[in-house]
Order: C-alpha cells, then structure tokens, then sequence
C-alpha cells in the first residue's frame, strides 16, 4: 500500500531495540483519510472470505478496527486489557516488547461465539505476540480465525513467518524488511 | 437520537454505583451501523463550527472519535494513560469514579497546538471528571475548545450542568435522566 509506505517513510521514527514510532498519523494522532484507505485495503484483500466478526485489541488496535468494519458491514470487538474480575470472560496473557510488560487480555464470552469467522485486524505485528493472544482467545470460544489483518509487519522479526508457516491467512499493507535511523526498507 | 436511546433501552445494563454498562454494542463490542449515526449525528450538531481536531481518551473514545472524523474531515487525537517518560507532552489527572482509579492521561505537545479549535468527544459524561482532564490539556496546549460531544449523559450527576455553566457548548446525544434495575428514563 503506497501511500501507507510514504507516510512511514516520511513520518516513521526509527529508535534503538527496533522500535518503530508512528505517533504522528497513526498511535496517537490518527490521520483519518489514510486509515480510511487502510480499512478498504483491509476489505479489498478479504473480499473473497466470509466475516462475522473483527476482533482487535485495546487501543490502536480499534481505530483500524472500526474503520474496516464500515466495509465489511460487520461488528467489532476489542480484547480488553486489565485482571479478570469473573469468569464470564475467555482471557490470555500478551506480552509487549516494546513496552516490556506481560498484560491479562481478555473478552467476554458473550462476544466471541461458536462457529464464527473472524477476521483478527492489528496496527504491528513484530514477534506475534498480541495476534497470538488473540487466535488464543477465539480458539478458546471454538470460533475461528478466518484472517489476520496487519498495518504495519516487521518482516525482519519472526510472527509473520510463524503465522504464515502456521497456514494463517495473513495480509500485512506493509512489510519491513530492515531500518535503522538512515532509513526503512519495504519488502516488495 | 432515538435509535440511540432504543439501543440503551434494549441493551443497557443498570448496576449498583449508578453503573450503566453498555459493553454489547459501545465499550467492548462495538455495533459500527450505529456509530456511524453517532459521528453523522455529531457532525450535524457541530456543523456550523469550524473543527481543526478532534480530541478524545483511549480507549473507548478512538471508536467514536474516528468514525466522526471522518465526517469532520479532521484527523483525531487521543490522549494516552500511563506514566509520563518526558518533558514533551502535556499532562493531568483524571479520576474513574466507576473504576476508582486514578489515571495520568497525556498528549505529546507535537499534537494540540496554540489557537487549534478542538472538538472533544466522548462516550460517558458523569462526573466530567474526564472532559475536565481533556479540557485541562487543550488549554496547557493555549488551544480552544470549541465544543464537547457526548454519546451518553448521565444527566443526574453533576459534569453536564458545570460545563453548560462554564459556557461550554456541550451536545449529549442521549441524556439520561434516571435509571435503576427497573428501567432508564432519558430527559426529553
């Protein structure tokens, strides 16, 4: 996705640990037409599945999430961080790299149903951690993962090529091959 | 909004602390057909002012902030919790009477800038414990608020009528005026 690729070239900020920051348009500013370009991109890629459902993760994770979902005309629902308080709830453990911090995820079971198809849609897939939780989580309700929906994929981490080896479905718009303060490669 | 209002009726759960929990189509899954009524109607009530930006508070804010964005054609802001790393943001405490916690919420200054109108959205408005804190940024930022959208007023509590006392131009889409196990009466 070209113009998703400009925006990280021009605005990404590269930092030490592979830390990737797209606080301007995209984790805490949010420009708007672009992820509306996201979302239809998202659509476009699995026009050809049945979707029940978009699952995503608190909190970049909703933005893309609601934005797509206009398209395929289909509810969301967003893991929530935080202790379980009963057990109304499915619940994983996720750990964050990049924020060094193991949280409790979790959904009430209410939301993730027998059967249905859900499309799992992120901002970053780095080592696979927090899609991980969530597969965990819909496996958990017998629902089943239909596709993986990634903004951003560090291809020079392994989660992509686990999934991918794992025979998930899984579409990233775009695909760091390598970066450093000088710049940031796209895999092609 | 009626269909609103129909939604909370229907779907809405009433607990004990003056708890209204609307997690089946607002906070946890997110029923998008009606969120894009919500940022429509948004849009309509704010017509007649000029918005540079939307500000709003993770995580149940992003859903409604970006799906009014759109309409606004504005790009969307939401200020983070957590611990504050660096000099660079602007910071302030919010109280969550219904969690009962105590939160540092912040926005990198790169993000609200002098003179920008601000548009603040949110779900819930109580206590205004929430808005006030987001209020209390845009002004450390010298930028305006020029107005305050609302999805759900708990109209029996104090945060609406301070704010329309201070002057701000406050629009609740739906206002509740009480509510207990046996039903929940909106203000007409």
């Amino acid at each position: 996705m070209k113009t998703l690729k400009d925006k990280i070239r021009s605005e990404g900020k590269v930092y030490p640990g592979n830390i990737l920051k797209v606080d301007s348009f995209l984790n805490h500013q949010i420009d708007v037409e672009l992820l509306k370009s996201i979302g239809k991109t998202f659509f476009e890629r699995f026009s050809d599945i049945k979707v029940d459902k978009i699952l995503t993760i608190e909190a970049s994770g909703i933005a893309i999430a609601v934005i797509a979902a206009q398209y395929f005309k289909v509810p969301v629902v967003f893991a929530k961080k935080g202790e379980v308080k009963h057990h109304l709830v499915y619940s994983t453990l996720i750990h964050s790299y990049t924020k060094n911090k193991t949280s409790i995820v979790q959904v009430n079971k209410s939301y993730l149903k027998e059967n249905e198809q859900i499309l799992i849609l992120d901002d970053f897939l780095a080592k696979g951690e927090a899609v991980n939780g969530l597969i965990d989580l819909v496996l958990q309700a017998k629902a089943q993962v239909v596709g993986i929906g990634i903004v951003i994929e560090k291809g020079f981490q392994e989660g992509g090529a686990s999934l991918r080896e794992q025979g998930y479905r899984l579409e990233s718009l775009a695909i760091i091959e390598s970066m450093d303060q000088k710049g940031i490669h796209f895999r092609e």
